[in-house]
């Protein structure tokens, strides 16, 4: 009963099958080997976007606050969920790799900006003058930190707000395959389409040991030279891999028939039986839409401790201490719940069944 | 008829002639004058502090900017008033001296932080663990960009709740000779017996060309080697003077027999006066308190285009573009007036005289 | 016959299964697994130091970086080989880590520091008051970058002159291993016993996929909370695996029963081969003595076609570009061979075998 | 007395005077103000510039620091000679403000880099690639560090190198006043005409209390929007003077019907009467030429100490601590003369004849 991260969760067999092969004989280093070349072509194919470039690493966070240092000058304001992954939990890396950008937290129900609440966000900025920090990057998640989907049109939506003030749009795909796996849109209509310029996806929290692509969609509008100085970022923060096979091995064997997407399906669907197994029981409720593979209910307190004596391992999920709760008082208590890939029908049953005890 | 900034007002002519005379003969670069201990001795004695290291740089931005980066790390949060001049109006100085420091924006009313929810934001910050930024400092205003004072008891419940979580407190003080004057208070009673741990002290608002003073209140608390940390810092940022002692003789002139508190106090009353006035007019309301030397006065909208055309100069001050204005609609406005130590009773009555018309 | 690089080579057959194993069920994120703990005993006992602390992270770069910026001031100068792989080869990664300390270069013969020259450039910095850089760490490479090895004592005569002036010692080891199985002095004795404060010890190069220890030997001196500091920096630069027993596998499998120093071994016994054999060819000199892995030879002018037309990989290495060559004219050039773990006699043969046609 | 520095100097009677005029009644903020559009108006006048955009700032350090960071990014070397002022008197500013760019010493004979020394240096940085940074501006020296002049060829020869690679070329101009007096050349063909695209142009060592003028030649060329960056750069840098008319009154005073010159010949004369005067004493020779307004006289040793007790101010100026010294044994001593716009006739024969003694 493991639902404390999709972090949690080893490596699909079939990565770990493409490690292995990866590892015979040499390769060139750096990225100068056809594994490289081949997770390259693979996420052109996929996105339907032959000009990309693409640029591995091994982190979410690496992968964001490198994006982010290449949309965004220090002295640019980054717009942002109010919960956002960038805000919250990164230890200022978009911060650190932006030279000291700000960023600017937006709120919208269920982890989405309110496209309004943008645009007003943009209008202050842009009206600051040469005494503010000035409109920088706007930054999208998908699958949000509240679990949500963003469709297209909403992506779309935003990046009009950005597009208005001239600013590029980045979007944190870190369960970027939950998205598409949870929607019914392809990934070109969930990125550049909807008008992503950079994307990073993530391989990790979803079958890989530790992988991240940053896309580049058009290099020529993103500005002359932003592929080269996106890999001179790299290799300065310490992320260009010498032996850059075993990113890429990852990467590639992820993308390779449809993988990656049958192991978010997987995920997503453990989380739907979850929420639906949790919607039976009188006392739970969940604070977001279960969308994806990420589940926020709440239940009347106590349960917390039965649970976890029974070997449930998951995250409290209270509202940050200090701050008001009208939504459940002493009474309630709330958790975050994560299924991944290899999520078993058999954690799902055995948990829901602490419920009935 | 000027009220656009206290910035716009020239020096006051003692200062002048401070200056003429430091201009004699040669004299030592870089702060190893007689003008410069000189400053640094009256401030040791104005606010009772012999052992308090004083640093004097050319702006409010850099003293603000340098004291930070000072106090917190490149991960630290720094919390101040959500409309504090560090987080509004210094295009990300304090980012860049710290390294990338997260300002925190705090609520409360008029321009000071509510200590319950600067209480709220610092736990929430303590709680991140690893994947966010710590607690890094703590940042007031006095007084407020709202033009409202601080209290030495409001002062040291903000700093309780700091001390609470081992932080340290900056005090912006570019207007801090206006707190002085504005109330009952002595200068060591509205900073380190209040817990201020370095305060940035403004002389150029208040009568000076352009000068600051860094003070350090307890250099062996604040950590060994802090105040040569803070030499390097300064130098680093390219604010140590070569010809040091015309920063210091504004300093030691403005200080010298209490010039700073009857310079503010004319600038508080010249406040006071308009305030008034301004309160005898039917449409006039006025957002916040008058205390110092800013006014925050509302009208019937149409008003600007009249006193503007008839010479009165002030920025127009309404809620940001794209806010809800609930409390002014269409025809509603809202204006800035700060008034300075030069501001004279002729421009308050024909300004006034301009909403009789 | 592969020599580019020991980056070119795979990971060890024992380190890929104890990644098999490890991908079994579910673990804990962020280093909280046993894997982890258990390579951080391992360190501990192999060097010695029961107090250490050990943080891992995927890269040399990120190694080195972190490091230095824990033990440097962005006002500091860090003092290194005019060769070191920090100067020339990581893009100012330690400057960006940093937030931009000064890397000052300091000669000496194959790829050693000069005690002397170090101490003159510690002098000089020292002297530089308020307008200068300061004394900030010394960072000495062991393999050097010319193939070289330290001896304790080569090391602890670096560490003295750093101690007479403060400064903390970091050691690169990114070929710690080959260090070590190249001569007679233990772990303990290369690094802390010798005065080495905090060092990169890497396995990337020596049959891992991507992992690296920085291993801080004294965290009470190196001061209170430094070892927090560090997780705050490597989280902040994006460096943090989520995935953390993916990384801690590869190390402790390197570390169990000797491994890593076999691997080691084999590569140094490649390299000891290669240079024997280059050394019975009449036209071969070597510019650096061979104490590991990496050879420099120099040849008659003209081979370079003819040893990669038979397949031969490996970097040309003159002297750069435009520097004087007084000791190889128009018909001398030269190369860097690396050898590494897999390096087979096979591909030694056929190599020497192209000089005698 | 007084040799130890142009900074020891006051401000000339002019720009005082100007000051004081500059204080009557109120004037716009932050630059906003008549005086500014003066002193732009005449160095587009004086260097023949129509287009040029002039930015001022109150210190050197300021000037290059901010220049540099516009100039050159994170991953970028700014190539400059040996003992350049960037390099060694700035704590690091340029680091600072370019967020960590590396500054690649170039030597050459008395301060001036030489143009094949600058070539090879730009080789070796551009063959370097992903793993080195790259190249990213040169800036030069005039008046240099020892006192020489660069002529319009001589920074033709070195701006050619730097175009070479499509490098900016930036001018460090503290002395700038001394060198156009000191020469043959206007100043627009020892700048921009010579191939300086930023120049900083320096006040406070020649008659100003603190002023420096960052003038862009060809901000269309310079990039769009590098003159609006600048501006963010200094705000965020708190170089943005609210009360900019005291830096604008200085700067365009001092530039009014060639005061500069004036002060600048007037500086030079004194150091050309000081060096005859020294040449003719038996034990003095000269490290550089004189020709510009300082000196390096080196006499037997012993000579610190009558000079000194006799009242002569100045700074010891041997090589530093620990370098051999060839040149000048234990009975030799050097030194480092400034003469300024104030040095007296009498100083420098009262200092002469202390060699009679």
């Amino acid at each position: 009963m493991f639902f404390a991260s999709d972090t949690g969760s080893g490596a699909a067999p079939e990565v770990m099958a493409a490690l292995l092969r990866a590892n015979e004989g040499y390769a060139r280093s750096y990225g100068a080997d056809p594994l490289t070349a081949r997770s390259r072509e693979l996420i052109r194919e996929i996105f339907e976007a032959p000009e990309a470039e693409v640029h591995l690493v091994a982190t979410g966070t690496a992968a964001n606050a490198l994006a982010l240092g290449l949309l965004a000058p220090p002295w640019g304001a980054i717009f942002c969920h109010d919960h956002a992954h960038i805000q919250e939990d990164e230890c200022g890396a978009p911060e650190f790799f932006t030279h000291g950008a700000k960023l600017v937290p937006v709120p919208g129900p269920h982890g989405r900006m309110a496209p309004g609440a943008l645009r007003r966000a943009l209008e202050i900025a842009a009206a600051g003058g040469v005494h503010g920090v000035q409109p920088g990057a706007v930054s999208i998640t998908n699958v949000t930190e509240a679990g949500t989907l963003h469709s297209p049109a909403q992506i779309a939506a935003l990046a009009a707000e950005a597009r208005a003030f001239g600013l590029p749009v980045h979007l944190d795909g870190a369960r970027f395959a939950n998205a598409v796996a949870g929607g019914n849109a392809s990934p070109a209509d969930l990125s550049w389409r909807a008008g992503v310029d950079v994307l990073s996806l993530g391989g990790t929290k979803n079958g890989c040991l530790g992988v991240e692509a940053v896309v580049i969609f058009d290099p020529a509008e993103a500005g002359p030279g932003k592929s080269w100085e996106f890999e001179l970022r790299r290799k300065r923060g310490g992320h260009l891999f010498s032996k850059h096979r075993f990113l890429a091995a990852q990467m590639a064997a992820w993308l390779e028939d449809g993988l990656w997407l049958r192991l978010a399906a997987q995920s997503n669907r453990a989380a739907a039986a979850l929420a639906g197994g949790l919607a039976r029981i009188d006392d739970v409720t969940l604070r977001h839409p279960v969308e994806a593979n990420i589940l926020f209910p709440e239940w009347r307190a106590g349960r917390h401790e039965t649970l976890r004596a029974a070997g449930a391992q998951y995250h409290a999920h209270d509202p940050a201490p200090g701050t008001p709760t009208p939504d459940h008082g002493a009474t309630r208590e709330g958790a975050r719940l994560v299924t991944s890939w290899c999520t078993s029908a058999e954690e799902i049953e055995a948990f829901l069944a602490l419920f009935a005890a």
